[in-house]
């Protein structure tokens, strides 16, 4: 008999962080998790850093309350701004935010050592995009650009074609120039994996693009051990602060698997 | 010596509610105002009916602390949620929504009685504009429809050129079609008439638009008696829940005039 293992609590503004709890499941299917929607209250990316804290802290706190043994902040502006007052609060609890990952993916990744970063307002207006990169890489050129259309754009499920790629066009004009042009692209927010077929054709073709859910999800593995996380049953149980429909209707393009609404418990943080 | 006149409260879910705030400026020039942003939870165009009924509650509550007379909604999905719950919370205050008006200024515009609305998810939803329109008129054909990512670009400041006006085309298919095409557009969200050169281009000539904020303040200098009004001093009070800087950088572009960040006060619901 194998003692029962506490789920793993993930959450996220909305949707977007389901391209990550995606990747967990892929690196760990037997590993059961608890998902938290902060969806009464998204999007996080233009709030402020203050403000993103608290609500994560509340987050947090919902699903400790539910038995979580470890969180994974699955929402890059929460990860930028409030990873320090999660594990403060939490000192017991392993916290993985999704832009470590990342950044180290991107200099893994990066032959140039000059690399652009796109993702919200709050995000990129916070730098730990730039600081995590030359953390890694302290001689590394980091070009960083607010693309908050892409959220909407997501959201709305309008990843492709003409429209979209003449948005991305116009957020990367003059990204890719210069003498030491970045080659790579962090995908710094959850929603933008969902347009990577747009963000392609609006790059230059020699561009690498990295995003954070495989590593997040491979730093998880590491962190909890395979081993241990292969003992559950490969559950997910749902919370939302609004709006159960919406939440299963639009999540089920982030996750690639279908949410049912029904299964959308609705909490008051 | 005349007696110091309550000012006029305004609340929206941002900075949206601004392009009606300048139309009521522009009828009550001498009134005062104090102006609330929830941007700590905006939007509210995505968000459940209940929960845009509870925050427009609280912001009611706060402007109400801060000795109102009158009490303008104006956001649009807070209109359509939340007109009810504040006149029974507020019997003695005068509550004006911008829904009512923006319908019976398409009424009167429209020769054919068939309307086009274009709003936030949660107002088209709702089904707020299509009541009252057909309140006004019992034989009106709407024809409504979620707009979400104008939101977005408003708020980003594209408001015109071929990618605006490619997104417009895309929302209006087949919307003008039909054997009794609509002869007018409610613009149904006050953050679109940031749009309304693009909205104009992807319409058929023969369309004509609508917007409820001159109706709506219209309707508050009827209510509240034009001559009361010019007792004040023109003043505004501003009050946000998140990001002074944001809103006034943002806002200021609504509202067709500066807003100093330093002058907005942040407050907790």
């Amino acid at each position: 008999m194998t003692v029962p293992v506490a789920p793993i609590g993930v959450f996220d503004s909305g949707v977007g962080g389901l391209t990550v709890l995606r990747a967990l499941r892929a690196a760990l299917p037997q590993a059961d998790f608890v998902y938290l929607g902060d969806t009464a209250r998204l999007p996080y990316g233009t709030k402020s850093a203050a403000t993103v804290a608290r609500y994560s802290l509340q987050c947090a706190a919902a699903l400790r309350a539910r038995g979580i043994g470890c969180l994974v902040v699955a929402c890059n502006t929460a990860s930028a701004s409030a990873l320090e007052a999660l594990r403060a609060a939490y000192p017991d609890l392993p916290v993985v935010g999704v832009v470590e990952p990342g950044a180290a993916a991107a200099v893994g990744a990066s032959r140039t050592r000059s690399i652009a970063v796109i993702a919200t307002e709050g995000t990129i207006a916070g730098g730990a995009y730039q600081r995590a990169i030359q953390a890694h890489a302290a001689d590394a050129r980091v070009v960083a650009r607010a693309c908050p259309l892409f959220v909407a754009l997501a959201e709305e499920g309008w990843t492709e074609g003409p429209v979209v790629e003449a948005i991305a066009r116009r957020y990367f004009e003059g990204m890719f120039e210069g003498p030491r042009p970045p080659d790579t692209l962090v995908l710094g927010c959850t929603h933008f994996p969902a347009l990577a077929g747009a963000i392609a054709a609006a790059l230059p073709a020699a561009v690498r693009v990295v995003d954070s859910a495989a590593t997040t999800a491979a730093a998880v593995a590491a962190r909890i051990g395979a081993a241990r996380a292969a003992h559950g049953r490969g559950t997910v149980r749902w919370l939302a602060t609004d709006g159960a429909a919406r939440f299963a209707r639009i999540g089920s393009r982030f996750l690639g698997a279908g949410i049912v609404a029904d299964e959308v418990e609705i909490v008051d943080l």
